[in-house]
């Protein structure tokens, strides 16, 4: 029983990454810094509901610009501990630049069990941020573990220039098929037979062949659902209609003629 | 004021992404079939110290192995409350066959204000899972935001496909460099410098040219931190020694000389 066994080998000193939820929760951020700045993005970016405390004179052009056009709410001065009174508080970020307030906040927020980020403590977060590329409904995040929030940047341009050009709406295209083939086999027990076919459907195109695919291209494919076959790509591309006698839904035989005529 | 301000604008309906920490942390998982399997090693890869409860005729081969191999402790039985008495539990992955158990695991957890996921039921999750690309330090974690997992999979591969060979072990070398300088700027005061030289090193290199330099190539480019310049990557690749008259260190001029002889 000494021999390599097929399940993956665990390889530690990583960290859990996860897309974090907080669409309509309240995120407290104290400080209104650079730092501040850019995890008001990516909250606002999930759609939480921000609050900035912070001394109006110390905002940043861009957190400025955000309170002023209403986009986070704002509480003009200094975090005091009542802050953290609300139980409603989903997440707390700090990025000041006073070590014995961040310790302190840590502290109150391990307290009562809120997720926190001290900037730059990591001993002081129950979670870090990394480098994310963002394309419509496509997140990337590049983490390089503490080598480094530059290098990660750097990774996370590298990766979007690969990228097909028009990802995000590739995707969302891309998603529809799994959409309508709910809407064509949509009973309980069609689960399994859906779920082989799109197995089949991702195991026959590299996924960026599918990004050049269009809702036509779709559904096409989804005709082949119920042979339970996935067609090659080129015998996919070849089914698209003829730009020169519009829209056929149906190949009818007809075809040579009305083009011929 | 109408005009598009300089300052990203908001694209809502995404997740916010983040890097959790649960190295030595008690992460439960309730459920031993094939979507535990996955949770498992997510949260193994990062350290954590993971508790499954789950019958063990139930537990799939993988889980299995973790168990015998005391990668995990296992429970073998099904959930009760009393397993969330532990205060120092941080996290509750839940992935069984049983929509009612499952939600009232996911009340318990909120009750305690413990981050739960509750696998295939997005409205009884804190968070979500994506797929993840890992080399050493490196992690890519690639979430299409709910349309499909086997898209974000497909991704992920494409993902890796691109990146340089080796790009794990890059990493560590550049990151390397980072600890050099602070070795050799030590002083606080030489922050800003640092900070400075670091932003010009990742703008005259893309990544992919970074995974090509050496050790030797990165003590090469340390050389030029006190001028606060950063040669181009052929002058850099130019000091390489001569591997016929091995590790120059200076070049003192006489390198011509050693090398006709």
């Amino acid at each position: 029983m000494a021999e390599k066994p097929e399940f993956p080998v665990v390889q530690g000193g990583g960290s859990l990454i996860i897309a974090w939820q907080i669409r309509d929760k309240k995120v407290l951020v104290v400080g209104g810094g650079e730092v501040a700045a850019g995890r008001i993005l990516h909250c606002l970016n999930a759609d939480a509901r921000v609050t900035v405390v912070s001394p109006l004179a110390r905002l940043n052009p861009e957190v400025a610009y955000r309170v002023a056009q209403g986009q986070v709410t704002h509480i003009d001065r200094n975090f005091q501990p009542s802050d953290l009174d609300d139980s409603s508080i989903a997440m707390v970020l700090v990025a000041v630049d006073d070590p014995a307030a961040s310790t302190t906040i840590w502290k109150l927020c391990k307290e009562r069990r809120i997720p926190a980020n001290i900037a730059d403590v990591p001993s002081e977060c129950d979670f870090y941020f990394g480098s994310v590329h963002r394309d419509g409904p496509l997140q990337i995040m590049v983490s390089t573990n503490g080598k480094g929030p530059r290098l990660a940047a750097m990774i996370r341009r590298f990766i979007a220039k690969q990228l097909p050009s028009d990802a995000g709406r590739a995707i969302e295209t891309i998603g529809q098929l799994r959409v309508k083939l709910r809407q064509i086999a949509p009973r309980q027990e069609d689960g399994p037979k859906r779920m082989a076919w799109m197995t089949k459907v991702s195991e026959a195109y590299s996924w960026d062949e599918m990004c050049d695919l269009s809702e036509e291209d779709m559904d096409n494919l989804l005709r082949y659902y119920p042979s339970g076959k996935v067609p090659s790509l080129d015998g996919l591309k070849g089914m698209r209609a003829n730009p020169e006698v519009g829209q056929l839904d149906v190949f009818d035989g007809s075809f040579g003629f009305s083009v011929g005529a």
